[in-house]
């Protein structure tokens, strides 16, 4: 097997394309196409690092996995850029129908970004299809006990516990009735891979106490808020979801009245709307979005260098020890995404930004904000922490962070961590390293 | 000087470097280096089309203008692109120490995109700060009646008319106070270019009868609501400006009360922030949105047919009668740019999306949104329009667009019309055109 991958890559290496196919073709082996070397290299990297178009085009249609990684952290396409082989780069991070796209796309998702649920929108406000729905058999509920979901934990893993419609019919015919939202159609259950499509709800039970909610579901529990991480600890089919419940169950709780005119609002369209119960109120002429749910833009960066060997990380006060990421802050109203960037990294650091690039975004729902990534390049290096927003803030070599990236930084002791692989600007500070490093 | 021209753009296709060089300087006229053909091509675009990266880097640095666009509406990056050139490509859009940027950023300032003054947001709550600049004698105004701006019409623009402190000083010292918002330090003046920087506030004059208004300037007017379009009459420069107080003004006419509690707010932190009057309420306790300016997230789109020769476009019954622009909706909590437009197109018009590439955004302060401008690739052809959302959307042929783009489509009767240019949908219309035209 050994001596099979080395042909294979050396012959990925030379662009010898038929004798690819032999050996891919030969083995028995399924996973011969993405053998990596003890470098971590695959057969795309060697062609990506040869330019070989043929090898690469071939390797690509056969499935290969395009998205491992070196040893030291860089995908093919990395390689492929590195070596300034640009007609493997667009092989492979678009289909051949997509050669007029000017740039690379960021096949990126992002935790909380991944809902499989068709949200059907336009059904929202047809409460006779929303009332059927809700009475289904297969209609699912998704359990919230002051903004804390109903879970099971396996497999080191919370999961949705779903709760049928005849477990809590009692509650929606009670008075007042729950806050509940219409989450869309499809599937989450993680093993249930023959993709039936039921509705879900997402329902407010905090009327009721913790003991009550328990006997929902023996093995289930109330995931506790006091741990901020445990919210991240969803398969990635599901964080979504809960993105989408926690941010508008926040929302309902926080915007009960009027902003307009402080009278009480009523739920309507399935939990997407707040309608002002004062029928004199200008809020309710025309449309407003003092009724729709709230979702706030923040930008957050990875500043890179002006050498672009360095990347500026900061923290703030409430972080864990050592714990070093991106800056970022809520954009204003009547800015850009790019202003926002060089204003609060201005503000944040005294590092000037020139040129800002969008990467890719997350919702994240602590409450409601919606996380967009960017890179930003410095034209500046002097550092003037603000006081108010960050304790510290310095630059980081590329080395430095590769080390703690790969595992080496925890073995040699390192001073400092970076963010989980869940918050974005984990995503970020692996594309700097990624795009640009020694190969 | 036409034959110097020709022969430039001769060398220039050429690559001959020293007869470039030889031409641009023996020149009298400084503007030869940026002299249009008659089909609107420049230097730079002949050495883009025959790549020629010595000639191309030279005209750049040479500081020749790098956005002139050619008759049928491409840039030199348009023509680079399309020949394949990408070291061209990256000379263009990146100066020499972005080498490692991945890809094409867009250089494309929106409409209400431009803000030139430093909104200085470390100084909001330092109250005696921002009363020591209410009173400077530099300090300039830009009021507003119920919302509307007071203006100046002059050069078939309209201009910020700017009132001193001493004008306004009954209204700061009456009781209650109106509402002002201070927007930042810089200059706004059209015609000032030695850069002189002073505090611009914004403030409410509502509660004065309209004559009086008027009284401020004889020149000056309120800029009637009426004419929906009138307020994409500002010279750019001022336009962001514009933008950030309309939001704000808005958020503040339609926020006076606690969403929480539902109790009056009050204005602090220099119109940035409102505080519930109720001290038990728990909008107190911590941080929490309902205190701050509200700006919602929408995604706008170009979709492109999977063939790349169309665009789809749409109307709502709303537009002026032969207007077809971009496909648009407010995001959702828990939900990604990418997705959200995929949702919004698959919503609206029953075409699927795969890859969607952001392209640029726009404020817009019509009340308080953030448009993120995206280009969406479709999978499938057939358009089923939402009657609800649109009343119609069809495929636009790349050369009917080019023709409306290039005014000939308005002298052969063209049935439709397209955006204004200040909506970001024009820009990302003339994208469309201009990155994979027929050159």
């Amino acid at each position: 097997m050994g001596k099979m991958i080395d042909e294979l890559h050396d012959s990925a290496s030379k662009g010898q394309l038929d004798l690819v196919l032999m050996i891919i073709e030969s083995s028995k082996q399924k996973s011969v196409i993405n053998a990596q070397n003890d470098q971590g290299w695959t057969a795309l990297m060697f062609a990506a690092r040869n330019g070989r178009v043929n090898v690469a085009d071939a390797l690509i249609k056969k499935g290969c996995d395009v998205d491992l990684m070196t040893k030291s952290g860089q995908t093919a396409v990395d390689i492929a850029q590195f070596w300034n082989h640009s007609s493997i780069v667009t092989l492979i991070t678009s289909d051949s129908n997509n050669s007029n796209i000017p740039c690379q796309l960021s096949t990126v998702v992002t935790y909380f970004g991944k809902n499989p649920l068709d949200r059907c929108s336009a059904m929202r406000d047809n409460q006779e299809w929303i009332e059927k729905e809700l009475h289904q058999a297969s209609t699912k509920y998704i359990l919230f006990h002051k903004l804390n979901p109903f879970v099971l934990y396996q497999d080191n893993k919370y999961e949705i516990c779903p709760i049928s419609y005849k477990d809590i019919s009692f509650l929606l015919m009670g008075d007042p009735k729950p806050v509940y939202i219409f989450l869309g159609l499809g599937c989450l259950d993680l093993s249930n891979t023959n993709g039936e499509r039921n509705a879900w709800f997402a329902l407010d039970v905090s009327t009721l106490e913790e003991e009550r909610v328990l006997k929902f579901s023996k093995k289930a529990e109330i995931l506790s808020s006091k741990n901020k991480y445990a919210i991240m600890g969803f398969d990635e089919i599901q964080a979504g979801v809960i993105a989408q419940c926690k941010s508008l169950l926040t929302w309902h709780l926080r915007y009960k009245f009027c902003p307009t005119c402080g009278s009480v609002t009523n739920i309507a369209e399935a939990g997407y709307k707040r309608i002002c119960a004062n029928k004199d109120c200008i809020s309710l002429q025309g449309i407003h979005n003092t009724s729709y749910p709230r979702l706030d833009p923040v930008v957050i960066m990875l500043v890179i260098s002006p050498d672009k060997q360095q990347c500026l990380l900061g923290r703030q006060k409430t972080f864990p020890p050592g714990l070093f990421s991106c800056l970022a802050g809520f954009m204003e109203p009547g800015e850009t995404i790019e202003d926002a960037v060089r204003r609060e990294v201005m503000e944040e650091s005294g590092i000037k930004v020139d040129k800002v690039q969008y990467h890719t975004c997350q919702p994240w729902p602590m409450p409601m904000q919606l996380m967009i990534g960017c890179l930003a390049y410095a034209t500046s290096n002097y550092i003037k922490v603000d006081q108010n927003e960050l304790e510290a803030a310095r630059w980081f070599p590329k080395k430095e962070i590769m080390d703690i990236l790969t595992g080496h930084g925890l073995n040699s002791g390192a001073a400092f961590s970076l963010p989980p692989k869940q918050a974005i600007a984990y995503q970020l500070i692996k594309t700097f390293v990624g795009t640009s490093s020694n190969l």
